[in-house]
C-alpha cells in the first residue's frame, strides 16, 4: 500500500548462463512503465493476474534483443516484445514473446502505441465505449499512453473529443499537436464545470483512467445511453485507505448509461488487427505517438513514481541500454 | 434529507367540483407507496423527473374509481390506474390513466406485481440482467416487491436465485414459498461470506435495489462476464451525506462485467406485454404476489418510512377507501 519506494526493490547480480533447449536469453533494452504495475504489487485475490511475490522479478513488458537461442523461433539479434520484466537480460521459453521489426518503428513504440496501451485504447474504445461519430468522448488521463491513442482514434471516426488532464503544458499538447476539440486541467480548473461548459449535451463516451473525483464529475454530465469505459483509476492505485467508489453511480440509471471494464488481455487474438490499424494511421499522420523516455536501469523506482504524480510526458518508458 | 416526518406534510381539504371538459374525477382506492418516491422529495436537477415543489401534493402511483366523468374515455364506476398522487380524490385529463379490470386480479396488485413494481423487475431482470438457465441470479432487497418478482421469473427462466433480505421470516417467505435456492439475512449474517457459500462459481447476474455496502459485497463476488443491474439504492436515499458509492466498481474491469441501470418508464411501450405474461404466470402459480395493505389515509408519512426500516411484508399499499 502506498506509493513505491526505493527500499521495496532489490537489485541482485547474476551470472549469466546458457540457454537450455528452447531457451532464449534476452537482453533488455526498453522496460514499458504501466499503471498497473502498481496492482501486481499488491498482495491481493481480487486481481486479474497473481501479484508479483515478495523475492520474484518485478513483472514488465519490454523490448529486447535474442543474445543467445536454443529455440528454434528465435535467432540471435532477433528484436522481442514480451513480459521479460525489470531485468537486464531475461530467460524465455518463448512463450507470449513476439519478433517486431525495427525498420517499421523506434523500438519505444512497440511499448507505446503498438504496444499494449495503443491496444488497450483502440480496443477499450471502438468495442466498449463505441463512440459515434458527432458523439462527445471525454477521456481521463488523457495525457497518457492510453489516453492520446484514445481521443485520436475518437477524432479519426468522428466524435468531438475533450480530453482531462493535469498541468497546462499537457492540455496545450492535446488541443494543439493531436487535435482534441478541448482540454480541462484538473489541477487548475473546476472539472464539473469544464465538463458542463465543453460538454453541453452530455458526455457519450467516458473512458476512464483516473477513478476518484474526475469519474464522479463525468457522471454528473453524462448524456442519456451513455458508455462508461473502466480502464484505470490511477486516482486511486496508492490509497493506503479504500478505493473511493464513484458515488455518483445512480447516474447510470437515470441516463440509462452503462459501465463496462476494459482488459487488453481479451484482445490478444487481436492484436495484429490493432497494430496494422494504427501503424497505417501512424504511418499517414493521423495518429501520433510520443514516447517520454528516462534513461538508466537503476532510477527503476523513481521513474515509475513518475506515473503517479503525472510528470511524465507521453508514454513512461525505462531505457536500460542502447538498442 | 433524512428521514421522512410526519411535519413535511400538510393534509389540506377543499371542495369537490365537477370536472371539466375532458376531465375526470377519481375517487382514491389505494395508493402504492415506493421508495423511488423519496428521491421525488429532494430538490436536485440530477434526477429523472422534476421534484415534487413545496405545497404540491405528494406525487404517486394509485387505483382508484371514476365518480364524474368530462371525458368519453372513462365511465362512472370504471377502475383506473395512474399517478393519481396521494389524496382521497383526484382531478385527470385522462392522460397517464389506464383502465384495470378487477375481476382479472385484486385492486393492489396493480400497485404490484401488475403493476410498476412487476414491471421494473420484468423488464429490468430479463431486458438488462438477461440471465440464462443455469446462471446464479442474486437479488437485494429481495422480499420487496421488485425482487420477489425479479427472483420468481429468475427461477421460471432456469437460473439458481439467491435473496438477500432483512429478518428470518423474509429469507424464510424467500426459500419456503417463492421457491428461492438460498436466502441471506443481512440483519444476521455477513453477506460477502454469505455470497461465498451460496455462489461458489460467482454471481452472474446481481440485480440490486439496495446499493451501499450489499453493492460492494455484490461487487466482489462476480463471475465473469456478469451484469449488475441498477435498479436501487435504498440504503442510500436517506443519507444526509454524499452516496456511498461502490468501492469494489474496479471489479467490473477485472470480471469483464457490465453496470447498466434500468428505468421502467423506458418499457411502458411493451406494458401490455409484461402485464400479460405476468398475469398467465399469477394464474398458473408460478408468480405469487403479496401485498401488505395498511389501512388509513393520514398515516401515510409513518407508513411511508416502513419501506426504510423494511417493516413492510411485500408490496406496501396504503388504502384510502373500501372498493
Amino acid at each position: 500500500m502506498g506509493n513505491v519506494k526505493r527500499s521495496d526493490f532489490n537489485i541482485t547480480e547474476e551470472v549469466l548462463r546458457d540457454p537450455a533447449e528452447g531457451e532464449v536469453v534476452v537482453k533488455v533494452l526498453y522496460i514499458s512503465l504501466d499503471p498497473a504495475m502498481r496492482g501486481w504489487m499488491n498482495e491481493s485475490k481480487a486481481s486479474y493476474i497473481p501479484p508479483v511475490g515478495i523475492g520474484e522479478v518485478m513483472r514488465a513488458l519490454a523490448v529486447g534483443r535474442v543474445v543467445a537461442s536454443g529455440n528454434p523461433k528465435f535467432a540471435v539479434g532477433d528484436h522481442v516484445n514480451g513480459m521479460l520484466g525489470v531485468q537486464e537480460y531475461a530467460y524465455s521459453n518463448g512463450q507470449g514473446l513476439t519478433r517486431i521489426d525495427p525498420k517499421l518503428a523506434p523500438l519505444p513504440v512497440y511499448l507505446s502505441t503498438l504496444g499494449m496501451p495503443g491496444m488497450t485504447g483502440y480496443f477499450g474504445l471502438l468495442e466498449v465505449g463505441q463512440p459515434l461519430a458527432g458523439d462527445t468522448v471525454v477521456i481521463s488521463g488523457a495525457a497518457g499512453a492510453v489516453g492520446t491513442v484514445v481521443g485520436q482514434i475518437a477524432k479519426i471516426k468522428g466524435a468531438r473529443v475533450v480530453g482531462i488532464a493535469g498541468g497546462a503544458e499537457k492540455c496545450r499538447y492535446l488541443t494543439e499537436e493531436l487535435g482534441f476539440d478541448a482540454a480541462i486541467d484538473y489541477k487548475s480548473e473546476d472539472v464539473r464545470a469544464g465538463l458542463q461548459k465543453h460538454c453541453p449535451d452530455g458526455i457519450n463516451v467516458f473512458f476512464d483512467n483516473v477513478g476518484g473525483d474526475i469519474l464522479d464529475a463525468a457522471l454528473a454530465q453524462l448524456a442519456h445511453g451513455a458508455r462508461v469505459v473502466i480502464c484505470g483509476a490511477i486516482s486511486q492505485y496508492n490509497n493506503t485507505t479504500p478505493i473511493k467508489g464513484p458515488a455518483n453511480y445512480l447516474a447510470l440509471m437515470v441516463k440509462r448509461a452503462t459501465m463496462k471494464g476494459v482488459m487488453v488481455a481479451d484482445y490478444y487474438p487481436r492484436a495484429a488487427e490493432a497494430a496494422m490499424v494504427m501503424a497505417g494511421w501512424i504511418g499517414s499522420g493521423k495518429l501520433k505517438t510520443r514516447e517520454d523516455i528516462v534513461d538508466g536501469f537503476n532510477t527503476f523506482p523513481d521513474t515509475f513514481q513518475m506515473l503517479f504524480t503525472g510528470a511524465n510526458n507521453g508514454k513512461l518508458v525505462l531505457k536500460v541500454a542502447e538498442a
